[in-house]
């Protein structure tokens, strides 16, 4: 089941999820709305590698925007602190960012539960797209679980600001 | 909690759910089948804006089919007007669509709980393809709510053929 | 709903979905970690059309990985085999792979309930990235469902390694 965007402010006001700052505005009928925060991550080169450490840059959007052009992947950040150790975050477009067909992640939607932190956006333009710092380019939803609850506690926790892949890390600890 | 194909029915016979017109043969095991409507939407500039109005164009899907090229965002929509007042609907590709590269929304497959209309479609093709009006490219899934119910009221109600971004409004809503 | 890490292990072990082979290690917080195939196949034309098949090849990943085009679609395959009877299966990326801007799935990421076999990987790049058999790029959920359950029972069904569209199919069907 999804929460509706009153549960989720009721839920909030529990303390069974965080959502920080919070802006009753930003109350959608079965969401929560994200807002970009001021900088973002993209990689150095052009060709990346599962298996390496992708050497990468940050940015920090100008006030009259950045343009995402569509040969790179960004990383964002929303400037909400969100999670839950209740329900499971999902987090997606707002239809008018996806209407200018800006990707908001590239399918790794979902937040492990208990993972508390600033969300990494996986941010792909499919024409250029001028962004701006503070645009309420993403939501979130939150999904009731079944089954016992172990919390997260993996290398993205208590996220700030956009976080590069480690997935590399994946082959470090196979042939360790 | 996702309803099953024959909840879906069942839902829809008991006014719980709106899929007009309705076919039982799009019936799947946990979705239903969508249709691309005739007519495609896309931006007549190159870069877009999130703070600015991005003019666009349409085109009537021609009887030999129309080839979506991978550098545009295109918006399509549903032949069929659907949602509800109880459940909350998710749209995404049929397999054999995504299979050809072709995305069916852009990260915002969410469609806001009593939003009734015709579903906009954020199409975007990896390779070049050719899609015909009447195909079966999308479908949508239905999931229970925990909490009150806020109906949506916004911008997009009613919808009739594809609908270009209105994010920009939100800057002139913060301004006003 | 969507289950727990550890329901996932306690439904399997209950024979109410598969997923073969299992790791433990695999257990997320709310998924389990799926690998990459050794296989991927990719379409030998470049424009692609829905009314017709597409003719693809096949291509094994070689020990030192194999490069992604950002302008072609490929579809791989899980190792794993997966599917249930009585939960939904839906598959998404692993964060650290969609922040090598790789794309696990084209919007098609609902396993139809029923459906038992290797999961295809819709596979788009947004820059080059080089990928290697066996790395664990993507995780399934698994969801309750509301409703009388009809099992799947259509033409991907039993699956082993990546299956190219069959929606040509529905043109022929619908002529018949």
């Amino acid at each position: 089941m999804i929460l509706t965007g009153p549960e989720i402010a009721r839920e909030r006001k529990e303390g069974r999820l965080v959502l920080e700052p919070f802006d009753k505005e930003h109350i959608q009928p079965n969401s929560y709305n994200l807002t970009l925060g001021p900088t973002v991550a993209l990689y150095t080169g052009e060709a990346l590698d599962t298996h390496k450490a992708n050497p990468y840059t940050t940015v920090t959007i100008p006030e009259n925007g950045y343009v995402l052009q569509p040969d790179r992947i960004y990383l964002g950040s929303s400037v909400e602190i969100l999670g839950s150790k209740h329900h499971v975050p999902i987090i997606r477009s707002r239809s008018g960012a996806a209407r200018l067909g800006l990707f908001l992640h590239v399918t790794a939607d979902l937040i492990d539960i208990g993972s508390i932190g600033q969300s990494t956006f996986q941010m792909h333009a499919v024409q250029p797209v001028r962004v701006h710092a503070g645009d309420r380019l993403a939501q979130v939803t939150f999904w009731r679980v079944q089954g016992e609850i172990t919390l997260y506690n993996g290398k993205y926790q208590g996220s700030r600001g956009p976080q590069p892949s480690q997935i590399h890390r994946d082959v470090a600890e196979a042939t360790r």
